[in-house]
């Protein structure tokens, strides 16, 4: 079964228990609408690629660790969306769930995403209690406070900014969610996949700012030039155009050569380059060489 | 140690957990501020008080339970304080988080202390693995959907209300949690703890309709008449002030007679008998056989 055929499946029947019984109908229906259809579905797809590496001999608890992951991505999306925050009408292309349904219906859909996530974990459990328990701990810190993304969305409330903190908390945690409950998932030590999770955390944000800078807010779906005007961080302010692209490429280097030894090592180097093809922008205001910043 | 030591010891060990590292100043500030003072603690104290009827074998798991259930009331409160929900000014006589910080500041101290309570009970599994599990899945499914606290809230933006099932997951939920969680916590089933749980959330339902109509804003410290203001269901308006103390009673009773065996059955007995004193309403107008409906 193919990565997106196991997510759809999992994802399925993880909604279904939201819905059963006296759930209250517009509650149960938003909560199916912030979760489906899938965005790009990164982070599960790259926990599900290092299971895979790793030998997957648990697929069950592999696809519970992948949905809770993206469950707990959704729930940041649904709050972040939030009048009080980025007041987005906008998400995947349909209103935002404030905007479908009401904005204490969209605090509730992302109250119940996160707790839906830490059920799916202890539901998974099955014969293998040790492995879940690491997961729910992993997952927990790379979503709370101090150092998961709401720590990191946290940090937008500070006058004054630890950029590696914010950066590492907001962008990062996720992602290096993503490899170590992979690894977890089927058994394998946690700590020698942070470091490829951190990589792709880092490559995502500096793809982000290239992005912000290069492309024109048709093509990207949403306003550009945000860091210049609100004076934030970017990569391509730092480095220019080339030299962001060239950081980007040494990140993505460095996240392949940090893959520890697993049967699908190869496999994992792969999608990394796939990635990295993706991350890397191609737009004409790129091409001519003249960046919007 | 006294239940409230207890309660104070392990709130201040897990708060600290949030308060390390580069964790973002003001939304570790906010953190503390939800949960300390703390209020009655009712929750806690009955979850502490069943595992202590049944041995308390593991006094860290017991105390990180209780601890987890009060972070999950308290995150309600953040949240349903909020503008979208009630715009309240103050909770426990002091500005609300979102008067005190800001609004997003709220929404992520609710989302965090969610996070929080998971993580605190993944984290005391220690040598007791398949107890930490369930008490996770009972928590997770006391608070989130389709049948948890969440629940409760989202009934209240339905047009109409299933109104058994709207008021057994808002204030039932977290009371069966409380006495299913002690008794797991012991290493006791937790089926047969339902129902005490359940007949006290019942009686907390009917005490705050007695309240609800027979006190003044003053005593009660927030506005009156609310339910009828509403048209909300409230025991008293069915029942009659008598009547509904009688149910009061009967439901007192009812949970008492639930109490399963064990060794501090009588204990138990006794704190419920102490929580129906304090819940029965003494106040003028009731004295004067006047209800304000």
């Amino acid at each position: 079964m193919s990565i997106a055929a196991r997510l759809d499946a999992a994802t399925a029947a993880v909604l279904a228990r939201t819905q059963g019984g006296d759930a209250p109908g517009k509650l149960a229906h938003a909560l199916h609408y912030a979760v489906t259809p899938g965005g790009a579905r990164i982070r599960p797809t790259i926990l599900l690629s290092v299971a895979m590496a790793c030998g997957d001999d648990r697929p069950d608890l592999s696809n519970a660790a992948a949905i809770a992951l993206e469950l707990i991505h959704c729930a940041s999306l649904v709050h972040d969306d939030l009048p009080c925050f980025d007041d987005a009408d906008l998400r995947r292309g349909k209103p935002t769930v404030h905007k479908a349904f009401s904005e204490p219906l969209a605090v509730l859909t992302g109250d119940s995403l996160i707790v839906l996530a830490f059920d799916v974990l202890a539901e998974a459990a099955g014969q293998d209690a040790r492995r879940a328990l690491e997961l729910i701990r992993v997952l927990s810190r790379r979503t709370g406070m101090p150092d998961g993304i709401c720590a990191g969305q946290g940090w937008e409330s500070e006058a004054k900014v630890n950029l590696s903190a914010y950066h590492r908390a907001k962008t990062g945690a996720l992602f290096i969610a993503a490899t170590q409950m992979g690894a977890i998932a089927a058994g394998q030590d946690a700590a020698p996949w942070e470091e490829l999770g951190a990589r792709i955390g880092e490559a995502f944000q500096v793809a982000d700012d290239l992005r912000d800078a290069l492309y024109d807010a048709e093509a990207l779906g949403k306003p550009v030039g945000q860091d210049a005007a609100h004076h934030r961080p970017n990569a391509v302010a730092e480095l220019g155009v080339q030299g962001a692209i060239r950081r980007l490429k040494d990140i993505l280097g460095g996240a392949i050569s940090s893959i520890p030894a697993c049967p699908g090592e190869a496999m994992l180097a792969d999608m990394v380059r796939r990635y990295a093809e993706r991350m890397t922008p191609v737009a004409p205001a790129f091409a001519a060489g003249e960046p919007r910043i």
